[in-house]
């Protein structure tokens, strides 16, 4: 079966960048099949690169190779590495933006980018996108054993997402993701919301504010505008508005911090 | 040969939504051609993704699947539904959005998408188009009989753009489109414009303001920023301006009614 | 091998008119890998998307076929060509769009495109892209030999971008390109620093005002916000920023004039 390597970038799709990346992987393995998940996350923002990721990986078939770059420290000490999962590999910069994808498969490996020979040359001090990662992603979609890609370490950087906490009856949580229609992602999941059992409405608290919202099961079962809250396609609890831009009512912007409690 | 797929949703190019459907497609049917048309609808605007899908759809080869989804009413008693048409196969929600696509090349069988052993388990309420719609087209991208999607329908919902009227000696007429170079696609059909024939100049009325536009074929017969009207690529009158952006001159927007009449 | 086409223009993503292009393509080559450089040239701006396809062209495999179209003269007597170079095929407007990518490979053949067999028809008046570049393009791709396009001319139109020149102790130099991040691309090339040897820093004039800038190799050795040069993927001079927008803070834009001299 034809190989598949995804990419998720911050580079945008004005620039010649991405193309350069797809370049250089179909000059070394032509019979791939290449999938953007996205280039516009914010600008060196890993986190929102890390949870894009990590909501895309899953529904990929196994064996999938994820390169992903969203890369503030290019050209530092910042170590290239590739993760081998139970399910795919990764390829990126060692800065937090991978793991918690790889995490959710179970990390096996992870490797340090050492293995020149299969790095353009020369490789250039702000484009490992193109120069290293897209090479490697290339190679291993040939078939090379992630092992060859470098030294096994340890001591990779970490990053996953704060859990929600549930105190003096309400969620304590955090803003996980706002995406284009302006729905709120929390990181509220799904199983915790038995604490919420027999609330027809819930209270959005957010500095001093309080935003009242209707539980509901779909978008439709709101009035065009009015406030709620949801399980949404990812199994966390969304804050959403019919038709209308959630965020914007509430403010609020990636990572702030909520709490959530039964009105 | 290869099927094709392609996509278009209102669900834009920062969010992994389409991501998601794209992996969900390629577990099914590794072996696919993914097209883009748009993910740039206007949000919940299901006339303009009509349009679009209209326009870019008999461009494609025969048995093409398009899977469109611009879907304000998910989870709600909105049927998802699949159209066999004389040319080929189109998927997305029942709201009229593959209506005028579906019917230029004569509708066959519309079926309501019930078989849900062909969707992912569990279906989330919010995100029909990796449950329910991407599914079902890589089955059928497969080779699935569209009978099997399903039960036969002949309630869907219809949608069709209004008709330009002549009278009076002027078209009254609505804007179809506003591309992104500003150029105002009308409902006038290259057909019914031999009763502008014998003027070399025409005026566009909108509300009481009057603009004299130039009837030209192509962009280069207008001074820069000057106003004209031609026949566009897809048979239809449009007003345009020369390097310049027309519907910020006229300050129109997609629906907005228009008259033209010869000056 | 599978051919190649990317696609280069400046219809931006919301419109079917990408689409359609790659419908036509599709309808005649179905075996063939799309790839996108961008869309997002600015409407119009010949020299950006010059640039922009000089930069990604040549890290293409040989053979692949490049499609451009940033066309404000469709329609008029401007020819469509097809660029034959000793590396890749180029097929676009004659209006220096392909020149500067096909100069760098060592231009072979330049054919106007007379062979209306290989073309829509009707052709529109308004969208070459579609009627005319594509098809061609799909036929290349399935192995038509160049000069059965049409016929070979010699006069046509040129592009090239100015050269630095180093005077009174500073480059006299010019933006190429500024990048989504802010990165201003100049035209002085690596070859020619040696000019700057010894300076640890540098001052950038535009106008009467004066930017202070430190020589570095990576992002990384600025402070969040400081101003740099280093030597760029592309082999120019950047004027950068870390973690910022350096054209912002310069308000700069393609095309102004630029001095560079050692501090």
């Amino acid at each position: 079966m034809k190989p598949l390597i995804t990419l998720l970038t911050d580079f945008g799709i004005q620039d010649p960048y991405v193309a350069e990346m797809k370049a250089v992987i179909l000059s070394i393995c032509p019979d791939v099949n290449l999938v953007d998940i996205t280039h516009q996350v914010g600008k060196f923002n890993i986190r929102m690169g890390a949870f894009t990721l990590a909501t895309a990986a899953p529904n990929f078939p196994p064996l999938t190779i994820h390169l992903a770059v969203v890369d503030p420290g290019v050209g530092s000490n910042r170590r290239p590495i590739a993760i081998e999962t139970n399910r795919s590999l990764y390829v990126g910069p060692d800065n937090g933006l991978l793991i918690p994808a790889a995490t959710a498969e179970e990390i096996r490996h992870v490797y340090e980018l050492t293995n020149t020979s299969l790095m353009r040359n020369p490789i250039s001090s702000t484009f490992h996108g193109r120069d290293i990662f897209s090479p490697i992603a290339a190679n291993l979609a040939l078939g090379l054993q992630p092992r060859e890609v470098g030294r096994e370490i340890t001591d990779y950087v970490e990053l996953s997402f704060a859990q929600a906490k549930y105190e003096h009856r309400e969620f304590v949580c955090e803003v996980l993701h706002i995406d284009e229609f302006g729905n709120i992602i929390t990181n509220i999941n799904q199983k915790e919301l038995n604490k919420l059992t027999g609330h027809a409405r819930v209270v959005v608290r957010i500095n001093r504010k309080r935003f009242p919202a209707r539980m509901v099961q779909t978008f439709s079962e709101l009035r065009k505008g009015e406030l709620g809250v949801l399980v949404g396609s990812h199994g966390f609890l969304e804050i959403i508005s019919s038709q209308a831009n959630a965020a914007h009512k509430l403010r609020v912007k990636i990572g702030d911090a909520l709490r959530v409690g039964g009105a």
